[in-house]
């Protein structure tokens, strides 16, 4: 075990801090302090919160903290900031925040930009997740900022992912074509003190009633297909999981500015941790998300190991392609090729 | 040459259609129709179209192609609709769009739903806009319903990026923040007769003016890290580009209900397309998003292949991983090794 292992396990906040920054830069070391630390792993409870801008889910998750820190439970939050390369990281709610709670060691808050890897971002949020878990919080809550494909790929690295939503913003039905109600395991209609919140409510149970059933109806339960053109179906064949095992998401209406909501949103995140741990259906959810993530690991290693094999082929054959002497998919074959004869 | 390429070079629109359907869902043979046909293409110019729902991207669409087919250009669309895998592909708004032109030859519009294939989904517009090409468009749009990382990812795959704003939809900044000002080659603030026009016009030249300078301050010129957590600095190393050299993003103001402002519209893609050939730095480009695409091929291809000779070593592997007998990152490791060894 190496000296910044022991230091987080032993739970030191600064040897916990580099060990994130290290592993958001993938550092060289990095992977060898994840595997080092991945046996204690898995202890913490992995909450995802996603939605639109304008929703309030700073606010909300600032209120989740509150409530998990009353109730003695230690917090870490990354906040996935899907910013430019060029207009840098950090945030100014995460700073805020951080200024809020900086006094409380029992909270820890880092933030994560894109810096280009876009890809590559759900695993810097999990190899994060899985940092904070070994130090010792007890929730880790991955907020982004957005509510896009990205952002609810990166929510699928929790247990539970929180789509917050708020009165009249449009993004209802949006929000529903974007593939939130496969990700959704629990709904909160924030602001709901506000014109059309009912609506809002209306819409979306309506939504998740209809989700539900087209789901029942293609045999599947919350299943998902694998990206990267490989479709793979992880329902494990075999009775259709029961009636009582199946997870509706519930919508918990708040109102985070004035703390609101907040406990029921708390008993309905911990009664989906539950639904995870004690079923079937929960478990087999379990195992999907580990094979999405053991799928996206080895699809990036595959692609760096390429690029660091075939070196400057890759760019001759850009010019190649350029110069019209071959075409882009027999230029892929051929480079695919050269990587399995090395 | 297969009889499907001949028909598709021949100017047959069903073939067309037929091919688009095989690309997208990726049938047998559909790789080696795109080769036939890659060699005729090249002609089209490729533009595409994001911004957040509610902007009135289809409205301004509909105006681009009414104009494009004024000037007696033939136009291709490709609506990218991120629906969920379960609430299917077709859009209402391109229903009423085919309705609309289904008299004219000159319009072709056709959609692709992202079906679960998330990271092939750029792919499928790339190849879907190849078949247009050969087929003999001369602008193909790319249109996509949101305005998230994908969507940007989607439209990097054509010549010029249209965004599309609106007044006082709050959007702007995180707009900015989204990436879009390293994507967007042209802008268009519709509804320019609502109350926040101005503003939005001022805030948009402002950010175009800061990031330009940031972007010449890192003395970078529009270039782009490439994804999948390897980074690669595509920026001919040499003299800086030159002033003149530089694209800015114009912005055009429009009510594309009454049409106004379309031509400037028009206009303006136009000039940037003249600068992608005319330049150096457009060339640059050009030659940057070309390696783009093959590095992404190269990484679909590459887990395809590995999905495929790995077989059940995957999900051994994730079982292995959920009996915590191996972690995560050394399964990963195990998986390359066995793939490269066979």
């Amino acid at each position: 075990m190496s000296d910044l292992g022991a230091r987080i396990l032993a739970g030191d906040q600064r040897a916990a801090a580099r060990a994130m920054r290290n592993v958001d830069d993938r550092m060289p070391g990095h992977l060898e302090l994840l595997k080092e630390i991945f046996p204690s792993t898995g202890r913490a409870f992995v909450v995802g919160v996603t939605g639109n801008p304008g929703a309030g889910k700073s606010t909300l998750t600032d209120r989740l903290i509150e409530r998990y820190r009353a109730g003695g439970r230690t917090v870490g939050v990354i906040c996935v900031d899907p910013s430019s390369p060029y207009t840098g990281g950090a945030i100014l709610g995460d700073r805020i925040r951080m200024t809020r709670h900086a006094t409380d060691a029992g909270v820890f808050i880092r933030s994560v930009a894109t810096r280009g890897h876009l890809g590559g971002l759900s695993r810097s949020a999990r190899d994060m997740v899985r940092v904070l878990d070994a130090y010792g919080c007890d929730v880790v809550i991955v907020e982004t900022v957005g509510v896009g494909q990205d952002e609810l790929e990166i929510t699928r690295t929790a247990h539970s992912t929180l789509v917050v939503m708020a009165p009249g913003m449009g993004d209802e039905i949006q929000a529903i074509k974007a593939g939130i109600l496969e990700t959704a395991d629990v709904f909160a209609v924030n602001k709901a003190d506000r014109d059309g919140a009912d609506s809002t409510m209306r819409d979306l149970e309506l939504m998740i009633a209809l989700g539900t059933e087209t789901m029942v109806a293609s045999g599947k339960n919350r299943a998902h297909v694998v990206h990267g053109g490989v479709k793979v179906d992880m329902i494990p064949s075999g009775p259709e999981t029961p009636d009582q095992e199946r997870w509706t998401p519930p919508i918990a209406k708040c109102i985070a500015t004035r703390g609101e909501g907040i406990a029921e949103l708390v008993e309905a995140l911990d009664r989906h941790r539950a639904w995870l741990d004690g079923t079937q259906a929960g478990r087999a959810r379990r195992h999907l998300r580990l094979a999405e993530e053991l799928r996206e690991s080895l699809r990036e290693t595959l692609i760096e190991a390429a690029t660091h094999a075939l070196g400057g082929e890759i760019e001759r054959a850009v010019s190649d392609v350029e110069a019209k002497t071959i075409d882009p998919y027999t230029a892929t074959e051929q480079l695919l090729t050269a990587f399995r004869a090395r």
